[in-house]
């Protein structure tokens, strides 16, 4: 079982921008930066957590990403299933319907297997749901002995751009 | 997230050998025929649950594959594992530590982000630690209307490799 990359990136980038002020954005070059990545494909996922409401793109010079929700309203699922699509990890190819001697009738309920394998995929994205971005940013809180807000804040008073109404 | 197509295969290829009678074999060949799939891809995933103790190989022209253990203690979660590898899907890069202002010292605890997808990772491999090719199998018994288990005897008859001593 496999997450691409984007994932990671993805969380990182929305936990960013959940430290900016009110109608501020951050570019798709800065959070590239930020966090030593390819700005062409974060961007990609960007723009997927955008089409997914997540966050908002504002556009011209001024503009870039911030978030379209509070961050309690964020799940590291909604980033998952935002950049990663929403299929399940596993994929019933009803291979027990192939082979010699077919089945005269198609079999009613679902395979055996795939029911158990969505049965423990539900229990992960359950997990997933319950995690905010809210809940990873108190957490840092708690670990952080100030490096971490630090080098975030010095990044910011470069890169943030702050909104027409706040500037 | 995504599962390999290896996945269905294995899980239902060791279904299958657990009908089989004690110290018979089913060819990887006879496999792949029976679940419509290439047999040099499904070979790959019998070698790795071989490798994993899950499946025995025995050799010579009267060998094939076997369980080696009983059905109640072969979990999914040790058919994925056997085929996926041992990995987590959400594979930390440590991006947190790259890009501009580096770290003086190197965070000591794991990244907040990677600790919450591990906890997701540990309830999607519980619930599949939790479901044994016996449960599977007493799982296909009750939804049987008897087409189930027609169609599989009809194909071991023909294709089961007794073992020397039934034989």
């Amino acid at each position: 079982m496999k997450l691409g990359d984007g994932v990671e990136q993805a969380i990182h980038s929305v936990t960013m921008l959940s430290c900016l002020q009110p109608g501020s954005t951050l570019s798709a070059a800065a959070l590239a930066e930020f966090h030593g990545v390819s700005a062409s494909y974060l961007l990609k996922h960007l723009q997927a957590m955008s089409g997914a409401g997540l966050l908002e793109a504002v556009p011209g010079p001024k503009g870039g990403y911030r978030l379209a929700r509070l961050p309690a309203k964020i799940s590291l699922l909604d980033i998952v299933l935002a950049v990663e699509g929403p299929e399940p990890a596993f994929r019933c190819n009803e291979i027990r319907l192939r082979g010699p001697n077919p089945y005269a009738c198609k079999p009613k309920t679902l395979c055996t297997i795939n029911v158990a394998m969505l049965k423990a995929e539900q229990a992960y994205r359950a997990e997933l749901r319950r995690v905010t971005i809210a809940d990873i940013m108190e957490d840092l809180r708690t670990k952080d002995d100030g490096s971490i807000s630090a080098r975030t804040n010095a990044f910011l008073a470069v890169n943030e751009r702050k909104s027409a109404a706040g500037a």
